[in-house]
């Protein structure tokens, strides 16, 4: 049975029960009217923590320190930088993201090692750490303060991401928040994205971890902007139990909680994907009918992910041709004389031969804000979705020039 | 000891001895002046023939033919057409590369069964037979035929591809050939991409496709334009004997000969490389000191292939931090506190942490036409070499609008 999820209009990291945000401007950032560039998360109480981290091999060490931490499952703040990764800088990183835990816990009042750090931005410059401590200070955290938080993590974003939902577990309605961050070097298995969910709900700490998980092999696992992974790449789930209520270690509660921490991932997931550098579509790849979920997720992502696809979108430009690519390049099991192909639900493609269907209908529909490839392999049951946006002249541009 | 290798000027297929080669217009691709579709190179005398085929799940009718072909280990020609891959169009896509390969044997006069067959070009849309029945008798193969088979192949190239070179082996000098077709959709594991090498040297049928196997390795396999791979990529090697001496089949020849067929792809694939879609700059990304050939490759590839470092490289940008990224997210085993990089020469990375290097110098050393990036792991003994173009916004424009 599916969950009621409830949309909270305008909501973030500060709607769940318990917890407070802020940002400041440190000055990490080239200065602009309202940026921000530095925030925290803080849990009112000791919150269960779960968290997935990039796979690249050269790490942050805001991330080595985060993935030490997040270890023991609980902790009670999370504090974030724009503008600087904290990466490629030797053995000095280590000691910045340590000390920038720390000046958070002191502001804030909690032990050091119960605080996870995340920094984004420019790799191979260290931390500018007399300008943390000038100013880490100056976050004020309160229960509005979801917005700042969004503010101060955005590096090229065009607009904070934030969303939030409810839900009802067992007769009892919790909240899940998110704020995260993207823009350019997005892919499959994480990239310089930053993504953090709070919640009211209880949860026991295996599960919170095997959710996470779940929910970002769903969401922030599936979209591609460029193929690129970024050093950086974290996403924290903070769940402090504050709306009371049982524990949740998995059944139908479980299954409940799960939906809605994927739904709020997934919408986060889309809008940085719909923000990233120089994209003017969202497209959405859905593959079903595959024998494996595994099948349908290399198809989806690979689709999504095809600079072909991305720019022929671009184009507006129905080439079915290369979405045959994709498909055949990803490795997924399938069989070519049994795919069908629907762009905004026309069939083009039946058998894997093109149909007569009209051009026009498909270029205009191809015209809106949204694309969504449907690929049915007819070879079984499982399913998957992807999402990526078009290549433009913007995107190159833009990634031209970034550090000059 | 390094073989001892002299390039011809202006060769190509039709330098080795006894082969001959031509090229007509069939009407495939849009009329302009000196324009060709459909060409054949053959052997006088009944050739050893080695390939290799595209990694894509989805194939040309051409290829699943050519590769059955091939595997017998001996032929006569080649016909290949541009303008239409042959791809997707269902059952008739057999017949159609089936009849191709029967109507060229018999302008020859070889068996049929001694033909191969490669289209490149729309995916989609079927070989308009009746232009290849009416036109094909039109190829005049002679012994000057190279260009024109080189033109014939192309489709988005800006001009042909060709290279040839002599080698001295046991003391008989022998000479290899080749024609390349490239642009858009090249990627390491072979993408749109046709590649035939000719040679009067007398090969062993399991040496020459283990010597085919690696030199694409070394070359086609080591280039990328933007991460597609095509579903008709075919290199075919023929190797006629005409020039007499010993069957090499391995040893101090063997590895002469490999050399200098190596030698001939790499080439043609920097010569496809550098005219892809829209590219600028050659990029040459040379990783050493790595523990494994593998990992070497998987790095050198990773950073060829990654969109930020081709976007950096159009913008003359010296970002190594980029650098460091598509290293990390290559697979290959690294220490990154022990990664050098250096910029045409100049190092700005030592030891994963950046030096103080002139950027003056760094980003003027860009402007040039080739950009080499030289990674050194210090990991171990192993090195390769991969190639990439920079990205630019020509490619968008180009890719945007290719069917409409």
């Amino acid at each position: 049975m599916a969950a009621m999820i409830e949309l909270i209009q305008g909501g973030g990291v500060t709607s769940a029960k318990g917890f407070k945000a802020g940002g400041t401007y440190a000055g990490l950032k080239t200065p602009s009217e309202g940026i921000l560039d530095l925030g925290i998360i803080l849990s009112d109480d000791p919150a269960t923590i779960a968290a997935v981290f990039t796979s690249n091999k050269v790490v942050s060490p805001s991330v080595t320190l985060s993935r030490k931490r997040a270890k023991k499952g609980t902790g009670r703040a999370v504090v974030a930088n724009s503008g600087c990764a904290n990466c490629a800088v030797g053995a000095q990183g280590l000691k910045d993201a340590t000390e920038m835990a720390a000046l958070a816990a002191s502001h804030v009042d909690v032990a050091p090692e119960d605080v996870l750090v995340c920094s984004t931005g420019m790799i191979g410059v260290e931390l500018p750490m007399a300008l943390i401590r000038q100013n880490l200070g100056n976050i004020k955290l309160d229960g509005k303060g979801g917005n700042d938080f969004a503010r101060s993590i955005m590096t090229t974003d065009s607009h904070p991401k934030q969303f939030a939902a409810s839900v009802e577990i067992s007769g009892k309605k919790v909240t899940i928040g998110g704020a995260a961050k993207g823009a350019g070097m997005i892919h499959p298995n994480m990239a310089t994205m930053l993504g953090f969910v709070t919640t009211d709900a209880d949860l026991d700490p295996a599960y919170a971890q095997t959710a996470l998980k779940q929910a970002v092999d769903d969401s922030f696992n599936m979209i591609d902007v460029d193929g690129d992974q970024s050093t950086n790449d974290t996403v924290i789930l903070m769940a402090n139990g504050a709306r009371g209520g049982t524990k949740i270690a998995g059944g139908a509660d479980g299954a409940a909680f799960q939906e809605a921490l994927t739904y709020v991932c997934q919408a986060l997931a889309k809008e940085l994907v719909r923000d990233a550098e120089g994209a003017q579509r969202l497209i959405e790849v859905v593959v079903d009918g595959a024998k494996a979920k595994k099948d349908a997720r290399l198809a989806a992502r690979s689709v999504a992910a095809s600079l072909l696809v991305k720019t022929m979108v671009h184009g507006r430009d129905p080439n079915w041709g290369r979405i045959m690519m994709a498909v055949g390049k990803s490795g997924a099991n399938l069989d070519e004389s049994k795919i069908d192909i629907y762009v905004n639900g026309i069939q083009i493609v039946h058998n894997g031969i093109s149909i007569p269907y009209s051009r026009d209908a498909v270029v205009s529909s191809m015209s809106g804000d949204n694309v969504t490839f449907q690929i049915t392999l007819n070879q079984g049951k499982e399913s998957a979705t992807a999402w990526g946006c078009d290549l433009t002249e913007a995107y190159i541009i833009e990634n031209s020039a970034y550090s000059t």
